[in-house]
């Protein structure tokens, strides 16, 4: 049976020169980076180099990076360093509701501990708007968070007009990047960001490395505190093979983007292109300002799960919802914000294609898709009235 | 030239087979364990796999342990996460002098958001008084963490006897065992310790992966906030391989924990009984009731870095201090809690035996020492007065 991963937002298969450029961590050179003799500096070393590249995938200073063990960590480092240093100053958070839920979670956190949190609305696209930013922010804005794409609906957000506003502000901007940064360009220098986080098992590196961008003077409170590590800012015996990985990795990406970038946006359009033909199925996130690899849709009448498991069986591989919550078996948040209704949601499935997909992959799965649909319309409860007249004006349709 | 290996506190080479069991996460079994289908499943089974593993080390249940970036995180998470979950009913907690960077650097943080830190004294041996311990606990006392090992002078606490006083007056109680968990029999039921942090590259696993048990019914705020993983306590995209090198790792050193403490124990032996007898060198931590592989010295009149400089030159890597302050240079906290004057903490030397050490191992480095000590005396402004009458008598000689 054929297999067709799609679902690389969840994990990438490691790149096998990023492999390579890890090994030596696990065999010979073990040492810790803060060791004086060779082994440790080799470590060190090693852990520079990969600054240095992790740096220039985002048109950083080395300086600026901090290697985290991954996205969620540089998120709830981001909210709660900055929130903490800013404290002093005010009370009041701005993130949008199409974000991550290490943003939505921190940000729930914070009110618990003296803080306002603005919960930015978006269109039926995902998209904020930038009017709105400007709107919500008060004299207490210490803080904005908006990602530059949901890892769920794959909508890019305006960032750099979003920063433009919060500069004339003087408020702090930080940006979840983990489904952008490898993927597309991200400039931090362009965007103008003051924070942007980034994990590595996005584009074909290891899980359990990751990265925080603080731009040059912004003070931030640790989230983890102990040894030297990382200029103080985040202490704990450094993952070596790891964050060599990670900046193997963002080496790798920063030479192949363009090249990947056309692959898969082919793949992407012509998935969305397929899927759109199956009735009762809709694009979610916007039609054109969206991840290159992604492609998210609601299916009427349908649990996201049972369509999970069905693809399975065919050998092909989606999420539904961000796959920190294909377990959770919750509304998605995400959807609801775009207006979404909570049973449309059910039937939540979101494609991320990578450099391993073809068009083979893709066709095989239009060629399965309807008929999974078919069968599971026919077993759902939910699917009593489809077909019904006007039960398709209730639904949404944002992304058509 | 001779590998003399002897800082396996900073670093552990990984164990073949520990490797072997990480490698399928880095090739075909790459999935993240969130995922519905057949690769979630294999990351998951993984995870759970070596929940278990970890739990038969410490003698826990599975629903006890969460995985962490490593022991710092495991650290931060107990301090933080207690501490604040406990915060109504009290705001006094209670570390000793001994502790890692990780415990005193999160008792600082605490201190700056409320909270009323007792840092308890050590005698000469670096040991904590169980009475001390009990003069204590206020009606504020909400937490107490008292490692069962200090990384720099291997001394261990009774931490039984301790536990026994916390609970006297129904205080919960963490323990740092990143030094001792896998290294030496841990059994969490019979300590009756309430949270205990490890981690994995202390026995022969992968940096990246640690863990935190925390016995049933104890609530604890995350650190980390995101998605479901972890029962919701530490979110973030599971380190798979590291989590599966970390299961590995403690299903081999719970088989080969006797053979490998009497490997070690013997060379620590040889060794300490070697280092004796250079003039004006001191063990440091307690003669009998310390770590099977851990030998710490204070050098008297010589400078700790250039001591690890020259020692390297010979092949011989050791420690200055804890790894987390060998490039710190600042006079060791633990150290100076043993009476130990901050002159003589800069000549602190610490030597961490392993698996792959041999007595030829411990015998070219005694055969080296006194001549690279007598050649920095030489070299040094601070052994002026070196053999000068009385000087000695100023010395700390706490392990003698």
């Amino acid at each position: 049976m054929r297999k067709c991963y799609f679902d690389h937002a969840a994990a990438n298969p490691l790149h096998p020169a990023v492999l390579d450029a890890m090994m030596p961590f696990f065999k010979e050179d073990f040492g810790n980076a803060l060791s004086l003799y060779d082994l440790g500096v080799k470590a060190r070393d090693a852990i520079e180099k990969a600054r240095q590249d992790v740096a220039n995938l985002i048109n950083a200073k080395p300086s600026g990076i901090i290697f985290t063990s991954g996205g969620v960590e540089a998120n709830n480092t981001a909210l709660r360093g900055i929130a903490l240093a800013k404290q002093p100053k005010g009370n009041h958070i701005i993130v949008s509701k199409v974000e991550h839920h290490s943003i939505l979670n921190s940000a729930r956190f914070l009110e618990k501990s003296g803080f306002v949190v603005t919960y930015l609305p978006v269109d039926k696209h995902g998209l904020v708007d930038p009017d709105n930013l400007n709107k919500a922010i008060t004299k207490e804005t210490v803080l904005i968070s908006i990602t530059q794409a949901s890892r769920e609906i794959g909508t890019l957000e305006p960032i750099k007009e979003l920063v433009s506003v919060a500069k004339q502000k003087g408020v702090l901007f930080h940006t979840d990047a983990v489904s952008t940064a490898g993927n597309i360009p991200v400039d931090v220098s362009e965007l103008g960001v003051d924070l942007l986080s980034m994990t590595a098992h996005q584009f074909y590196g290891p899980k359990g490395a990751g990265a925080l961008y603080v731009r040059e003077g912004t003070r931030l409170v640790p989230l983890m505190y102990g040894g030297i590590q990382e200029g103080g800012r985040r202490a704990g015996t450094e993952n070596v093979a790891a964050i060599a990985g990670m900046g193997r990795a963002a080496a790798l990406a920063r030479e192949e983007m363009t090249t990947r970038m056309e692959h898969t946006s082919k793949l992407r359009d012509r998935l969305i292109e397929g899927v759109s033909k199956v009735p009762n199925v809709y694009l979610t996130g916007h039609p054109e300002k969206r991840l290159p690899n992604h492609a998210s849709f609601v299916v009427e009448f349908i649990e996201g799960e049972a369509m999970l498991l069905m693809l399975a069986m065919k050998g092909i591989y989606a999420a539904s919802g961000s796959a920190c919550s294909s377990k959770a078996l919750k509304a998605s948040p995400v959807l609801m914000s775009l207006g979404v209704t909570s049973a449309l949601a059910q039937g939540s499935i979101v494609f991320t294609l990578g450099s391993d997909n073809s068009v083979e992959d893709v066709d095989y799965f239009l060629n399965e898709f309807p008929a999974i649909i078919k069968r599971l319309r026919e077993m759902s409860p939910f699917a009593k009235g489809w077909g019904d007249e006007g039960q398709g004006e209730k639904c949404y349709v944002g992304g058509q």
